[in-house]
């Protein structure tokens, strides 16, 4: 597969990069993707430091290869999660949901390098300012917490790239090796990849959300709670409950109450499709069966070739 | 350039279609794209049928070549325009907005082509058992009138691919050689730009308009009017109004009386930055100058090759 320099970066066979996700990527799913030749991350957004702290050493002892953890920058425990990440020697933070300014000297101190995520050109600059390594551009389809200008990965990948002269790694409707081609002809040099993976056999995520992804079809996510934080889940009952509330002009307050605490875990961890937020990205609709981190990345390699050849021989 | 079952279709040497716009693509523009070997399309959504075909023979005139007409199904004097369009043996129609059933076979009758624009893979195969020839699956970050699915192109496209066996053109997002690489990959057998094409100089759209387009950044559109029908445009004065009353849950009818008639000819045609309705899409925020449609076409080509080379040579 092409070497970019998100490969040389981050010293990973495939410019592949599994997304850290609340409630679906521990130590398993990120030790698995990392063992296969792209870069695991633990999404810590769901863990307290001392869980973290045992899902690093359970990946490290699960795989000797790099990987990352993410880390929402407005974490109400950040201290004590970047404390742990240092001390554990992990090679790689990605942050997000935040200012990348503070952290991203600190952890560089510490010999790690830093990838920020960003869904916008603008945010793009301010980051590769703060000295971050590299960007993950986040398009509007993809799943979970979004931008607020909605740009789509077709229009943000060529607006990043164009901004910045760090490596680009474009996040959002990519679930095939096709598209992982396309992400690329448009500057990206490296992909992250989340509703898949979120599927996945070794993702922690319930037996229930993982089938509710594989049934989604198209439309059936939507990008909504846009007074609050802009999130992207399926249409349930629970999301029906918000989208009636907006309709009827809600204030914040009377939304954030609905929404209340806890409705991500209830949704992807405990596999209550009713009442619980079931965050996931439109490219669900393209995904059709629950597989392994293997059958998985042997699929994107081999396609991401046979679409290669195409455009080579023509 | 590659060559794909849309050039065979519609006899063309690049897969590359305009657009039919409301106030943008009268004989001008669509002769000069079809001259460069594109497939040129006049938007009849704003023409009364005697002004359709004052355009459609000055194309004829302007070129020998194939070119196409854009017609709303959902227009008034549907009846009219299409007997215009038979009668000067117009060799391809684009139909949009309504269902293809009534009309694909009356066209294909008469030996003209017909492709048919989607949002959804769904539609997709409902036209694709009305008998079209290919269908325009067509994104979120597309300009003007747009699905309620919010399906981004990066999605939309493979979906649409899957679900049917005529060939897809891909709309949405697509600005530059590199982003026709890309929705290539992702399976698209040719293009549809509009944006790029709005702000041409052979554009019949006022030079104000073309202007604001040049200067729109990532951001700078947005969908809106969901409760009527979801359009995509220019953040301006109009657009506020439209905002606000939305937030201040306004009714329907409230919402189509702020919106009034004659919005898009006020902004596209007359320039009215103010009180007219901005159809744009999402990448208009990468186009930075107003080029002749010849600018444009060797652009597009070069840089697809360009990129192609890249995936060639790795």
């Amino acid at each position: 597969m092409m070497q970019t320099r998100i490969c040389t970066l981050f010293d990973i066979h495939y410019p592949i990069i599994q997304a850290g996700m609340v409630w679906c990527s521990g130590w398993r799913l990120a030790a698995a993707v990392s063992e296969y030749g792209g870069l695991g991350i633990i999404g810590a957004g769901s863990m307290y430091p001392d869980v973290l702290q045992q899902h690093i050493q359970k990946c490290k002892q699960a795989t000797s290869k790099p990987f990352a953890v993410n880390v929402p920058l407005l974490y109400p425990d950040i201290d004590q999660l970047m404390a742990c990440i240092v001390e554990e020697q992990v090679p790689i933070v990605f942050t997000s949901a935040g200012n990348p300014k503070i952290w991203t000297s600190r952890l560089k101190e510490n010999g790690i390098k830093v990838a920020h995520v960003v869904s916008s050109a603008k945010f793009a600059q301010k980051s590769e300012a703060a000295g971050v390594d590299a960007v993950v551009a986040e398009g509007f389809e993809a799943g979970g917490h979004n931008g607020r200008e909605e740009t789509t990965t077709f229009c943000l990948i060529p607006l990043v790239k164009q901004a910045v002269s760090i490596p680009v790694i474009a996040a959002g409707g990519i679930g095939s090796g096709q598209s992982i081609l396309a992400a690329m002809a448009l500057g990206a040099e490296g992909v992250q990849i989340g509703s898949l993976f979120a599927a996945s056999k070794e993702s922690s995520a319930h037996e229930y959300f993982k089938n509710a992804v594989v049934e989604a079809k198209e439309g059936d996510t939507m990008l909504t709670m846009k007074q609050l934080t802009p999130v992207r889940l399926i249409k349930n009952d629970f999301f029906q409950r918000i989208h009636e509330a907006e309709q009827a002009c809600c204030t914040k307050e009377e939304l954030a109450e609905i929404l209340g605490k806890r409705r991500a875990k209830k949704g992807i961890f405990e596999g209550d499709l009713v009442e619980g937020e079931l965050e996931i990205g439109q490219i669900s609709a393209s995904i059709e069966e629950i597989k392994s981190v293997r059958q998985i990345m042997d699929g994107l390699i081999n396609d991401f070739e046979l679409a290669r050849k195409v455009f080579a021989a023509k």
